[in-house]
């Protein structure tokens, strides 16, 4: 096919199947549960470190004794030796997982995504860092993302930071999209309220530069004018700021 | 999973790629080539009888000799004995297909589906009508409206007429949604002008339905909103009825 570049026309990758509404989340464990009987190994869950002292907003993740639960550290964004060193952790156990599961912002879902990828992929985090370089799908992958403002859980990438090079690139790939994404409202309940804005505020200004850039194309537009309507009502909403 | 039914949470399915945009069909070829060299069979045309004697239209269909050619008569709708004749047909040549390419209306893309369920799903068409019947997932498939209005380019369904028990129902499953789309508007150049007229009204009516029903979310709110808009455009243009 041609390059995307090349001729304006993009070959766009969907995620698999999404889940969206409140309490959906609690669709999570018959999900994996079809992944576990099939396959017969545990999941990965990646989750945002945030949560380690704040259980209360995923009392419903179905993690069992077999499983991994891995806390990813958000202070900074991914890195290509944070991310080897989870896939090391992960492969020591020798089954390959049926799900990996990121539950969080953008860092931790792109955290996830690679992990999903180089779990089938051999090698390194930085030997995929570009443009489709990745040769087989990743392990089946479900996002649920926390926060507002990321897009992570749409995406065909995730950005990771070498600091050898000190190069910020993404494994760009249809291998990076999720299977599966469950989109939940009541987990944005527990996000400090001056993240809650900013992300917010993300949200928006992403719909914005889409609306105002050179490659407009008619489903781009419809999911910004959407967006920028919810974006409308709730920071015109007069509780927005209220805990 | 529960029934969404019951919960009016739905686990939707996405269409797994889309290319869209004027020209696109060109892209076929490269598509369908990574797929034959894949698996090494043939694909399965199944186009709109229409263009048995308009071929203009689609110069481009990279149709080869070992792939099967079928035209599907339009007049009527798809029934459970033509999908059987189609498939029988199809398996005669013993190695599954590569791919399923379907070229037409709502009619040829729902025939297109349903062939493709039942080459990997043993029985006749009529076993599998209702919801999730189907244990396996098809052949990968194609679909490549050339008219507007009928959505079956996007739905989990393909509507079929049992004229033995006069029961109109569709295989609804996650199985039956298209694995790629190709969306290619100078396909709709040779679509007579009432019909023209008709399915895009019917485009627009479906819309009008989905933001006036009681089961609205924010992702079909969007691309309704966006296409009632693109509508707009097109049935407020003075050309419209020019051929």
């Amino acid at each position: 096919m041609k390059n995307i570049l090349q001729t304006g026309i993009q070959n766009a990758r969907n995620v698999g199947r999404y889940i969206f509404g409140s309490g959906c989340l609690s669709e999570l464990e018959s999900l994996l549960k079809s992944r576990r009987s099939e396959h017969e190994s545990p999941v990965i869950f990646m989750v945002d470190e945030f949560f380690r002292d704040n259980r209360e907003g995923l009392v419903e993740l179905p993690c069992k004794s077999e499983d991994q639960l891995i806390y990813v550290d958000t202070r900074d964004e991914p890195t290509t030796d944070g991310i080897d060193n989870i896939v090391r952790r992960v492969s020591r156990e020798n089954k390959l997982p049926c799900a990996v599961v990121g539950v969080g912002g953008g860092s931790t879902l792109d955290s996830a995504k690679a992990v999903s990828n180089l779990l089938t992929n051999k090698g390194c985090a930085s030997d995929y860092q570009g443009w489709d370089l990745l040769r087989f799908p990743g392990v089946y992958k479900i996002g649920i993302p926390t926060i507002s403002g990321t897009g992570a859980e749409t995406t065909r990438t995730c950005v990771i930071t070498n600091k050898a090079n000190d190069l910020k690139l993404g494994m760009n790939s249809e291998y990076t999209v999720f299977d599966q994404i469950i989109l939940d409202p009541d987990l944005t309940a527990t996000v400090p309220r001056d993240q809650y804005f900013y992300t917010g505020m993300d949200a928006w200004i992403h719909c914005v530069e889409a609306l105002s850039g050179r490659y407009r194309n008619p489903i781009g537009d419809a999911f910004s004018q959407q967006a920028i309507e919810l974006c409308r009502k709730v920071f015109c909403d007069s509780d927005m700021m209220n805990e």
